[in-house]
């Protein structure tokens, strides 16, 4: 579906502008059109000068489009997805509102009702290297949070392996720029600066999306896990370290546990192009502005326990480039297409 | 013993260097001679301007002294920390050589062969928390590692307690300063600058000391402890957290979990100075430039886990500061003289 | 007057706490009051966790006191401030409302009516390095801008002596801290995090301080000056450069001028605590968390122009320090009192 | 001449990585090449992971390509192009030799004897805004240094037009990446962080270029300008302040001054595809990763002063990128060719 005409649902914040930069630069579709609220009737380039280049103007409603981006808080994405589905526009919605599947479970972490549970069923879980069939089909895409993407990528293949017992730390950290835009006094950038904390200890709506993906891939396992994610002064970026035990008897001992646990990663994502298992451990940097998931497995061998060290840029494959690379599929297009620059080192 | 006469072996460090902030400022005592290898011959305050109020210029020998600061590399401390002892100086060594009391483990973890290995069984770990009494009689105090002091301090009250299942995971986030002042590519500044990596992956030195101290917290107990730390974009600071297994029956379930645990660890830090068991989640930046530790122990009550979180400055707390806390007990002084200036926030 | 007790007006802003910070280290004075507005209730040590060694809660109104910190916005410390005064209290004006002489100018520029005209003859400007004598026995003092801090004591000993032709480029680079703890989108981490920007290029409100103070330097020059202050990506500081050619005939031609312009400069700051001539280019972490302003003026020998640089800590000595420099005066106590800290660095 | 084959010698310090990343994803170059001192026998994507797409291995000598791009320091870099320019291959050198026409000047301010001064003469500057065709036509372009490319795009249109007397300063602030890779004190991590300062005060190698540049574009006109450049915490990206007074007469008074001037910039850059004359005042953050130069021209109403702020990429448009600008042009391709990316912002 080459020259396809595609918008974004409120462009404002930090994933729907990474949207726009990449939409703008993508050779295969047309951005037609984008909203926004507060900034509604203003050029694009001038509430982002670094898109000066486009003569956008945000509007207040979606023109028509083949597909849509929405970039909703959540709560406030189902009800525009709704409406786009309704009007035959498909949708990749990069909001929460469809990632769970248990809409009790989302009401539960959210804490609002759910404003479109009827479409649940049929949304399809946007990370490609699991569902990537799926989402080729699919007229609704629920693309992950940042969290679960660099969680559930560092985990997927020791879990589908069954590798690992069910008790699980996650321990993510994240660039300032997670937070969003809407300007609160953790990311005000004095208080934000040269400072690292963990936050969310109570539990993260992540969370239970993490836990959906990786039962998925294990049916039947109980997972006990804990994430605690922690807001990191730089800008961009998420580096997660997972934690479990190896299972007895799972792979040999002593040194060859690295290779082994390495082949089981490289098998399991052999072919992927945005996932690629690293032979030393990796950096946030090495993925700044791209859509790559570096993931390093090793086995501390003192323990027996697996580490598994991911980074992704939390605005790119953690967001706006996850969320094109299953607009990609949906389109017929070559998954890799618009999302192949390098990162900008240093 | 007011007025006495500290010398510093190695000033030009980070530790070496915060130590001279440290005690040009102490009420009680006088620093009357500073050593440095390349910079021998110059003024403190030509090398570190920040320092331009001193007078002191930088010797290549020590002269004498009360009680000196050792702050060389490990593998040459143990030397000098001899040459002084047999001078009848007191040292506060704050590199690795004497924190092992297993020379043998020493030597594996730091792949030199101890060159005095004759002091290791009188050297007191200056863990003042711990050891309280034996710091304020030695005649060496080990001063402890950076990330050990933040781990331990964490940990100490739930392994003393026996709160926890022996499978624990410390997982560190430093800032750069903790890799020292020489140069390496990894901390030239654009390339540590806006990224985060896991480093040390197959075992970091203070992995055996962490196990050393909580061992002695629980004799008998065979902990399963993994160790990785984090190099952080932001000059000080480290946070650490730690994950393990309460053990069944332990605590209250629910809620009650959490205060059950808090009393445990207020219990513990009860009357210190220098811990402060927090009310909320901590960050780094609010121990700047302090000799504070803030704990904030949790329960993730969907697992069961403890989660500990702990902040230093690791050039203070983590190194400078605990040692002239430990100097004060030496001494004779209130454990805080000297040390009481609040963080420099923001 | 030992002993005496202080108090803070608006203490929730960064130079309040800043003044916190400094106050409740003092040797010579209790902090017996603090207020604040939306904090008002809450405990210190809550608001703001590095000063949690403090027990006082922020209040709505001010306690009796011997002397206060008022910390508002333009516009609104000028009636708290009357309000003071008519209660006898002597005060320290940490805001603009009385650092202009000329009423008028200050409306132009500061867009409101002035709430106090009649104490604005009164009011000694408290930059202490001009102006101690008068200083000491006010009763108001008004504590200088951050930039004309920086500025002023950067150009004063070459204004005073005629050295340079009255065309002056005043190019500041200010960190985040100075714009304040508001939220604002500029001052949002993500936005303010890896970028430099200009800003207030049509005119800064610190501009007719910076020209009252210099004027009052060399009676009868016009000065043409242009201030352009840069937003710089750290938390703490402002490095001042100041560009003016040097008027023929006032110092020797090639090397010996350096030299006899540093003369003027050591000259004109011989004894004084808190300003230093730098023998090389100074940076902004020399001075980080101090109340030291370092000034390092040169000749650019092609060109014979004068560059001077100067560094500050924004909320010390551009803030907070000068602040209780001028009350140390005020009451008696030698100037350096509570101010003698290093700088935290690295 | 699509399909050429292009080289880079010395590919491993941070022009030359970053021309790599550009020639790797250029679509009408193959980038067949590399040479290295230090990692030789090594594969480009094992020292950078973020070029880890690419099979190239780093190589002593350079293979035979239509044009090469030369990074090596002052000094080396005039050898290698003198023997590339004998086998016929064409030369764009990133480094310093061949910017200076005047080889006394350039041997003065590089304290080395020029290696090839009779490529001299021929060498083609390469700021394509000025110099477009020569540049096409070129067999051996000089690429400008970071600093007078912000620099001579800032003040050309004004020097070109008459509009200011010909005292001029530059006031550049430049990210730690310009700085280079090679280790040194000033860069390491923790003592750049959190601090800027300014450097070079006695004279810095790129004043002579820029003074080259200006008077090419104003002959006779004798120019004393004043240039200052200051390292700040940030890794790429440099924000140049040009002042310099209106001529009498040259423009209206008031506020139709601003018009008149920002009227000379976009008539001297119309139809530029990398300098873009920016409506506010522009950001480095706007520029990060982009070939881009923003210039915003503006007046100090009350002194009568010309300021001009530009921002550039120091890597890009100061290094790499304009010289892959001058490439398509001496290869016959459109400028803009593989240069087209936005900022990669936040």
């Amino acid at each position: 579906m080459a020259g396809a005409a595609v918008g974004i649902v409120n462009v404002t914040g930090y994933i729907g502008v990474e949207l726009a930069r990449l939409l703008l630069e993508h050779p295969e579709v047309r951005l037609v059109s984008i909203t926004g609220r507060s900034a509604a009737g203003k050029r694009l380039g001038d509430v982002f000068p670094h898109l000066a280049g486009s003569d956008l103007t945000i509007e207040t409603e979606l023109a028509p489009v083949d597909l849509a981006f929405v970039a909703l808080p959540h709560g406030e994405s189902a009800a525009a997805v709704a409406a786009l589905l309704e009007r035959g526009v498909r949708v990749v919605d990069v909001g929460a509102d469809f990632r769970l599947k248990d809409v009790a479970e989302y009401e539960k972490w959210y804490r609002v009702t759910h404003p479109a549970p009827e479409y649940v069923a049929e949304a399809v879980y946007g990370l490609v290297e699991l569902n990537r069939e799926q989402v080729a089909g699919a007229r609704l895409v629920a693309s992950p949070g940042c969290y679960p993407t660099g969680a559930v990528l560092a985990l997927a293949p020791a879990v589908k392996a069954g590798l690992v017992e069910p008790d699980i730390v996650v321990d993510s950290k994240s660039g300032v720029s997670g937070a969003g835009r809407t300007l609160t006094l953790p990311t005000h950038y004095a208080e934000a600066n040269e400072t690292i904390s963990a936050y969310a200890l109570d539990g993260h709506r992540h969370l239970p999306e993490m836990l959906q993906a990786l039962r998925g891939l294990a049916p039947g396992t109980e997972l006990s896990l804990t994430f605690v994610p922690h807001l990191t002064p730089m800008t961009r970026g998420i580096l997660t370290s997972c934690y479990a035990k190896l299972k007895d008897g799972k792979v040999s001992a002593g040194e060859r546990a690295r290779e082994e646990v390495t082949g089981v990663y490289r098998d399991f994502y052999r072919g992927e192009r945005f996932v690629r298992v690293a032979a030393t451990s990796p950096q946030t940097g090495q993925t700044r502005g791209t859509n790559l998931c570096l993931v390093y497995p090793t086995v501390d061998l003192r323990t027996g326990r697996l580490i598994v060290v991911s980074c992704i840029d939390n605005l790119v494959k953690g967001g706006a480039g996850q969320a094109v690379q299953a607009m990609n599929l949906m389109l017929g297009f070559p998954e890799e297409t618009g999302l192949k620059s390098a990162a900008v080192f240093p």
